[in-house]
């Protein structure tokens, strides 16, 4: 998507020997090129949140699989160099898939052929997730246009977090259908919710969009049901980091209270996902989700711009104590639909495995195991 | 209420002619107290929001009529201060109330007891503020009684914004019960929602809480849900702006979103309220009560501590806008009762009618309107 007029992906090749993100730790207020040339530099960038979002997560890791075959071709560094990777953020699974994906064929390779393997492999990875969040939103773009013919007026749409271009490789999940539908003309408005206590709503989210030039605003988490009641809001989009087979949705804390607002004022609430994100051992989200608890300082503090510098202030009392639950599960019987990659779906198993025919536990006998597709 | 384990009040005689107030806007990180000697101080200290809360800012204005007679007895100037205080916030019900209390004394009061008319008139409305909030806080009280007995364990008790004793005299409202509990021994938790974008649970209510002694819990306002779900919430108390004769409750933006997830939970929802914060003109809250947009600069800046400094910082895109609204309207249906200074009711008309009879129109002929009592 655009930034200052200009089209970007989250990450790309510049030459041969330097792979190009955006340090996505000075938005909105700054944008950072930076440059990977060695496999330790893409595991911290991984780290340390340069990048972050699921699908780039795996993106720069095949990335820095790549960078590894420059510095050594052999298998035992580059066994080193996934290992070194793999254990940036434990728990994101497209991090896993892209690093097992590339150390497969790397085996399988001879070593002067490496370097040429890792970058298709990476290449492969990264195309892979632009596909899939393309056709979520040609998928929910059909969503958009059947309320703007019905309104024929702008439609206003409030979403949660980011679940954008910058958390994956180009065009996001949830805004892949706001961006296809400011691209073809239809007006719409969103409401950004800022997305307490890491605001990636109000940081990335509103500059994602600024810089695209969708018309949006910001508002607090506290905002939406009030607009829900005086009918401002006509769709609600999120994400998801997991959707257990059954369709209840985790997703980015605060999702469930959006989600009970849109039910309560009979607005449609969808949720964006690539079937990456189909956690296919799970039925019941609420007790089977396991909920990350992060530091609380992440709560007593907050990150903004002050006199041009990047600074920390602290809002309570020194000696209150906080608690941080990053994410919520949104009960399936509150969600309107999923937007995937093959098109939409009820949030039901029924509607999923329409969609997922060979995840039908009961014409494949590996019931509920995350098999590899 | 205690600070550094000495009892304090929001407003209090100095000596006779100092009133004194404690200047909130430093807070949590600062404890500054106030000289108030002239109604201009006391007019400035309510509109730069030095104090804030309506029962605060009407006993700050009878004592700001109070310092007027200290300055001229006659009754021009003191019509000219009366109209001075009524400016500063022109919507605020209570500061109204203890103005024209106080007129109405001093029109009939000889010049040579004006001091003493105006300071007994202050006297009673903080008083009156007092009682109502010990009163609040004695039935509140039988409530979470009622589930420490069923439980005997901590009771977990959920609040947004701050409907404290800062916004109060004393007490507070919907920590009056919170008090009452853990000064009779009984084990409570709070759960702090910090209310952006003032954050005045995170800044006032955790401070308060800290201040007495009181265990809590600093969450973001996205948090309330998650934790409901998984049974960490055993009843919800906040305080209200405003509230229909049929139970219609407008309270900081944000209240509708936790009384939606409490339905969904099974958890009491309560309100806790002074009968002044009825409107009884107002039969159907969501259409009918107005919702004040502030400022957008709330939702993009923040301030906070940085280097002992109280410093604000920019949140989002700089040329992202952004909108504030500052309260909402929580349906009755979501509410499980009204805790007001005569006792507990249903959040309906009937319910309310029971307690406040002479507001009752079939029995009085001025139909509907805010008769004074």
């Amino acid at each position: 998507m655009n930034i200052n007029g200009v089209p970007y992906r989250t990450i790309w090749l510049k030459d041969n020997y330097t792979v190009q993100i955006i340090d996505q730790r000075s938005l909105p207020h700054k944008l950072v090129i930076e440059d990977l040339k060695t496999v330790e530099q893409a595991a911290a960038a991984i780290q340390e949140m340069h990048v972050r979002g699921a699908p780039l997560i795996g993106a720069t890791a095949a990335y820095g699989m790549y960078l590894a075959t420059l510095q050594h071709s052999e298998l035992d560094f580059l066994k080193k160099a996934a290992h070194l990777l793999l254990q940036t953020r434990p728990t994101a699974v497209n991090l896993a898939y892209a690093i097992k994906k590339s150390m497969q064929v790397l085996e399988k390779t001879p070593n002067e052929n490496r370097k040429t393997a890792a970058l298709q492999i990476a290449e492969e990875v990264t195309e892979e997730s632009v596909i899939q969040c393309k056709h979520i939103g040609e998928h929910g773009l059909d969503l958009i246009k059947a309320i703007f013919k019905q309104k024929n007026d702008t439609v206003h749409i409030l979403t949660h977090c980011n679940a954008g271009w910058l958390a994956c490789v180009d065009f996001g999940t949830a805004t892949a259908p706001i961006y296809a539908a400011y691209d073809a003309g239809i007006p719409v408005h969103i409401w950004v919710d800022e997305t307490r206590p890491r605001n990636q709503g109000a940081r990335i989210t509103a500059y994602e969009l600024l810089q695209h030039g969708v018309p949006h605003t910001v508002i607090t988490d506290n905002a939406g049901g009030h607009l829900m009641q005086h009918g401002m809001v006509d769709m609600v989009i999120v994400g998801s980091d997991r959707t257990s087979r059954t369709g209840d949705v985790a997703n980015k804390i605060g999702t469930y209270l959006k989600a009970l607002a849109a039910f309560d004022n009979h607005i449609p609430f969808y949720v964006a996902l690539p079937s990456s994100t189909f956690d296919w051992t799970i039925r019941e989200g609420i007790k089977e989700i396991p909920i990350e608890e992060r530091d609380a300082n992440e709560v007593k503090m907050i990150q903004g711009l002050h006199n041009n510098t990047i600074t920390s202030v602290l809002l309570t009392p020194r000696h209150s104590p906080a608690a941080n639950y990053a994410f919520d599960v949104t009960p399936s019987r509150l969600v309107t639909g999923l937007i995937t990659e093959r098109g939409v779906c009820d949030a039901s198993e029924k509607g999923i495995l329409e969609l997922f025919p060979e995840r039908d536990t009961s014409l494949n006998p590996s019931e509920g195991k995350n098999i590899p597709l």
